[in-house]
This record gives C-alpha cells, sequence and structure tokens, in this order.
C-alpha cells in the first residue's frame, strides 16, 4: 500500500498570525491519524502553495492525496479555481491519485458546532 | 429587558453562492435561539454592511447586540478592521450595547469538528 498525504487547503493572509487556527486544525487532524502525512497549503499569499506542496508530496514517494478546501463560503475560490488547480495537479502528476472533498463550511456537524458557538457568545456576552 | 441580537459578521464575496453556509449557520442558531433576532452582515461585496445592519437593529428599538466574526483565520479583518467598525457603531449608536467575540475559528469545539471531516474526508475517499 502506498503512502498517503491530507492536505489542508485553505486561502491565505497576509499577516502571518491569519494561518494560526489553520496550524492548530492541522496538528489536531496530524493528532488523531499519525500515521498520515498533514500538511496546510494555500491558494494565495502564503506558501507552499498547493500545488508545490502536491508536487512534493509526489516528490517523497506519496501516491494518494485527499486535498480538504478548509474554506467557510462557497465562492470562486472553491467552485472555480480549486478545480482548476486539481486539474493541473492530476496532469503534472499522472500516478497519483488527488481526491478532493466539499469545503468544510459545508459540514454539518461543523456548522453545528459553529451554531453552538455563537448561541453560547450571546450567552456569555450578557 | 430590552431586545437582543445576535449579528453573524462574515467577510462577504461576489459571488451569491458563497453566503449559503452562512445562511445555513444564522437558520440554525435562530432555531436554537427563537427569542433573538439573527442576522448575517458583511464586511464588503456583499449587503448589509455591519454598520448598516446594527443601525437597522438599533431603529428597531434592540439595544444590545453581539457580534460573532464568522471568519476562520485571525487577520487583519478580525484583528484590525472589525475593532475600528465596533468602535465607529458604539460612536452611532451610545444607547446600544455591543459585544463581540473571538473568531469562529479560534474555538476548540469548530476545530475538533473540522478536524473530524478532515479524517473523514481521507477514510471516503479511500
Amino acid at each position: 500500500m502506498g503512502r498517503r498525504a491530507l492536505v489542508l487547503f485553505a486561502h491565505g493572509a497576509r499577516s502571518a498570525s491569519w494561518a494560526e487556527p489553520f496550524e492548530r486544525l492541522r496538528e489536531m487532524a496530524a493528532a488523531r491519524a499519525p500515521e498520515l502525512d498533514v500538511s496546510l497549503a494555500f491558494l494565495e499569499l502564503m506558501s507552499p502553495r498547493l500545488q508545490d506542496q502536491v508536487a512534493s508530496l509526489a516528490a517523497q514517494g506519496v501516491d494518494e492525496v485527499t486535498v480538504v478546501p478548509v474554506f467557510l463560503g462557497q465562492g470562486g475560490h472553491v467552485l472555480r479555481d480549486l478545480p482548476l488547480i486539481l486539474d493541473e495537479m492530476r496532469l503534472a502528476h499522472p500516478g497519483m491519485k488527488i481526491h478532493s472533498v466539499g469545503a468544510v463550511g459545508e459540514d454539518p456537524t461543523v456548522l453545528q458546532a459553529m451554531s453552538d458557538y455563537c448561541i453560547k457568545a450571546v450567552t456569555n456576552g450578557s
């Protein structure tokens, strides 16, 4: 069986502090699945870009990658940019299986946790 | 006791589909707390802007508002733009209590739910 990797794909931003919750998410996922190579990659403004991270994983002998878009909204980045990057990566790495799933903001359990947080915010703010 | 409102503050985007998960989140929070006025508001590109939504709530007699930033990353929008908007709104509506809390991406339970989703994505993608 080949080596598998999980790539958490986020937007990126100018300020370094922006990535902190994504780094915590990466650590949590890595702790949950120690057999898996878990990394962050970005669309823009931060490195590594998704294409570069997947090329690096391919060079390390990883032959199956799952890309999870860590985005809340379903805009152009998830609906248009990501599919183009996936096509480009599949052409560049024909021996690699590259999966992707819906954005985290689509997941009912994530939405439920966010909803709980919002309700608690009102109670705590009183 | 005065009327209270919860405002879910999101970035906004060009494509209308972007807001769908935020609208679902709004519906979930409203269902959890039917006594509360729950609305969405945006930083840019979508309406209403946060300032306009809070002005509209003030005009409706709401006297206490909790603003929850529905952002994952901790960048300039949450760390710099939002505090300025909060100051501006407190000056504009001195009779209104305006609370805010940390971004949803800071919440351990939200991060846990996202981590579970990422791990499941690898299993489902096999």
